[in-house]
């Protein structure tokens, strides 16, 4: 798939195969892109969690208010950003650069993929903090969620708005 | 250009050809990719600063401490988050991934471009709303420099790290 097609045809994708979920070699093809992402000093400040595990999915289904397909997908990765590792506060920044290349990615190889907020909802990180386990100074930024679409491919309408773009001033 | 591909190839660009500049139609086909993005609610709570004046390019080379070659580059682009258009806090999220579309678009288009933090940085952030005269409500996340390379292509190393991977807890 082209670059810049890919770009304007990628889509939020919320019904998958439930039998199916995405290869090994398609996760590290996914987690290549993400860590190929641009991060202040190259300090790279990020971390993935990787859930297959279906009792874990059941109870991000149940944790998360827009997920309810995480399951069926059968791959959640979260995406977190690292403080002690972070170039000033730049964790809030890097991480989800690394989390947007990982769900074009996903869009390029034909997977279904859905970004899922975490971060800022103050809620919502510590659900995930606990849930997984995660140590001080890592912070769940986004749930993103891939697997094998069940619906048929349909590209999305343009966003294109030329209200939101200025010149030179405000 | 392949869209992985354009993944694992994207890099920072930091010297540009001062003689010639990105056209009009770069222009907008680099703000269509942006603004494809997701975001949360679909709010789309960003806007974009085109900067194209030699007098604006200069100050920001004096105002920002990473950006010596945007002059030459010849534009800058100012990614703002709208706090008015947003879902939640999902502004300190959702323009960021369209900062990232359009740094990939960039690439695939054979321009350069480097990212150039302004969120968080707290006396950056308010450099950049007095330099535009940003309304209240419209924070200035990211300053993208776009330009022609004045030097040949070389492909980053991989930045792919295991250790950076946990599966289904920390």
């Amino acid at each position: 798939m082209d670059l810049l097609q890919g770009l304007l045809t990628r889509r939020s994708i919320r019904s998958y195969q439930s039998h199916e979920k995405i290869s090994k070699e398609e996760l590290v093809d996914l987690l290549k892109a993400a860590m190929q992402a641009p991060s202040a000093m190259n300090k790279q400040p990020w971390s993935f969690v990787v859930v297959d595990s279906p009792d874990i999915l059941e109870k991000i289904e149940k944790l998360h208010p827009y997920a309810a397909f995480v399951k069926d997908a059968g791959t959640a990765i979260i995406v977190c950003g690292n403080r002690a590792d972070s170039y000033e506060e730049y964790w809030k920044v890097d991480p989800l650069l690394a989390g947007q290349n990982l769900l074009l990615a996903a869009h390029g190889m034909g997977l279904g993929a859905c970004w899922c907020g975490i971060y800022p909802d103050e809620a919502r990180t510590q659900t995930f903090i606990k849930l997984l386990g995660l140590p001080e100074n890592v912070i769940p930024m986004a749930l993103i969620v891939v697997g094998i679409p069940s619906v048929p491919f349909v590209a999305p309408t343009s966003r294109y708005d030329t209200k939101k773009v200025h010149f030179n001033k405000w």
